[in-house]
């Protein structure tokens, strides 16, 4: 089969590799019928996060079930399944605690695993892993509702959740990536009555708004911290950092009131200064983390069946799979808030 | 009056001031009748920590209201008092949520505010700032019993919120010094079944078991966090770091279970790296705070006057103010826990 490869900073490759096979009873097999291309992606593609040659790439993908090993009964061959961007066992102490991404046995897609951006992908812990998509009509407009689920979507729920956003209050969201569009999303679902997107793409605002956001600020504008202040009475209460870059982190900081926490969900990329002293001084809470997916994939599957939400609109292009390596150019370029590909 | 300045870096001298006087209708001015050394003042005076020469030390007293302005209702002269280490006015935003300590027209005794180590403080905000102690004999037992509360033992029960022990639950207290013991007996009162305290100074076993510690382990031995998380099943959701320096953050973060909180107490002083990766990839929160300790004054007073709690034995030497170069000397050397001084 074809899976995608990064061969050094730069040369992302779809190669030919040996097809996955059942290697544990409790793998299965699913065929990729949707996967993209997440920022996160991106900080090895350009050199700024260790990777190793051949690595696989893609963690955001559904698909369908091909085959199961004799200990798996949850998912059958033929089900569409999502898979959180983690795989985890299940079982451990962490997943019964709902942190499936610190399964000791867990681990996620891509590197020296299966990745997503690839014709096919073995699923270790088929039954915890995976949830099935069953009784509707698995079509394509209907997967890429499903697919930003998979990591963007679960991400911006758990910035939100970190954060502490509770309903009625104003939510601030840095970062207008997949990922704080979805947080803004979140922030509508969790019952926020203003969303306060504060980012760098203003050109973005018809999308942001599309996703939930209410205001649109420019994280440029040195006016921003003042006008956040003012409109939060004197800052907000949860800030979801939805970047995980140093800029991101120092504006979340200018914007949370003191007593109020920053949900922060970017996986760090040149953070080097966490400022310990701003954070004691006014008894900010800091709750960074990698989201445990898995735990939030039944109630978005459901609220996305309802047409609750619908955060399909991030998924802002779409290419052949064949098109991998132009996706990542474009991705780079910021051309594309986030592209799906087809095998 | 005679008050304690910090001339310059190893300095401390007893110097002639202008009696306090009252400024403004709703001052207090309250005469001291036992005051304490804090560890945090040793950092300005190791040079650790800027200040300006001549600033006036010391931030932990109590003390008999000697004249109040015009305005002050609450407290009345004669009553002893108790004071917060720091000041606020009590009606602004952040004072109505309880965080006294970002009060914007508030402060900290010291510096350019009156300190604690001398004869007499003028008390801005008295009604807000001070709690009268009455109904009790006064006497120099109870003066002791109470005025850990002013800054240590409030500090170890915001700890202990901000690490969010629960009842039953072992907690883990790091740092041996005033801080950490009072949070040890914070944990105790906040129902932990174990409080497994890691410091410095194994020959402060004894003291640390009067002040609730169940378990004294090394921070030195590299076999600690290995012993925590085999007693905590991996790792304790709840870690209060009362150190502020880097090598007790480290140990926090060694300590701490995946999706666990770390509450930050200690002043932060030469922490210059924060993992975030770290706190990132296994969901572990941290909750940095300097307490607002205002907010703990009533009721640890009322545990301490029914005799559910005594934090005095972390005075562990008196002296008078007049030996309180001495004072600075002997703690600087570690060979107190905490001096308290009588004027």
């Amino acid at each position: 089969m074809r899976a995608t490869v990064l061969q050094e900073a730069g040369q992302i490759r779809l190669v030919d590799v040996p097809d996955p096979v059942i290697e544990q009873p409790d793998d299965a097999l699913v065929r990729v019928s949707l996967a993209a291309v997440c920022g996160s992606d991106l900080w090895p593609y350009r050199g700024q996060e260790s990777f190793t040659p051949g690595d696989r790439m893609g963690h955001e993908w559904v698909g369908f079930v091909e085959e199961v090993g004799a200990d798996v009964t949850r998912v059958r061959p033929g089900d569409l399944v999502l898979a959180p961007f983690a795989f985890a066992d299940g079982t451990c102490r962490h997943c019964r605690d709902g942190l499936f991404t610190s399964c000791p046995g867990g681990g996620f897609w891509g590197g020296g695993n299966d990745g997503g951006q690839a014709e096919a992908v073995r699923v270790p812990f088929a039954d915890a892993t995976l949830v099935p998509v069953r009784g509707v009509d698995a079509d394509t407009d209907l997967q890429r509702r499903l697919l930003p689920l998979t990591d963007v979507m679960a991400t911006g729920v758990h910035a939100i959740r970190l954060a502490g956003v509770r309903p009625g209050e104003t939510a601030v969201v840095v970062g207008d990536g997949a990922v704080g569009l979805c947080a803004s999303l979140a922030a509508r679902r969790a019952g926020a009555g203003r969303v306060i997107l504060v980012g760098r793409h203003l050109d973005r605002g018809d999308l942001a708004r599309r996703m939930g956001a209410t205001d649109i600020l420019s994280a440029d504008d040195p006016a921003t911290p003042h006008l956040v202040r003012e409109e939060t009475k004197g800052g907000a209460s949860g800030v979801a950092e939805c970047a995980g870059t140093q800029s991101a982190l120092d504006l979340a900081l200018d914007l949370v009131r003191p007593g109020g926490t920053i949900g922060s969900v970017g996986v760090p990329n040149g953070v080097d200064r966490v400022d310990l002293y701003r954070l004691f001084r006014h008894n900010i809470t800091l709750r960074a983390g990698v989201a445990p997916a898995r735990r939030y994939l039944e109630p978005l599957l459901e609220d996305v069946l309802a047409g609750d939400i619908d955060p399909s609109p991030v998924l802002s292009a779409e290419m052949p799979l064949d098109a991998v390596a132009t996706a990542y150019q474009v991705m780079d370029a910021r051309h594309a808030v986030k592209i799906a590909l087809r095998p």
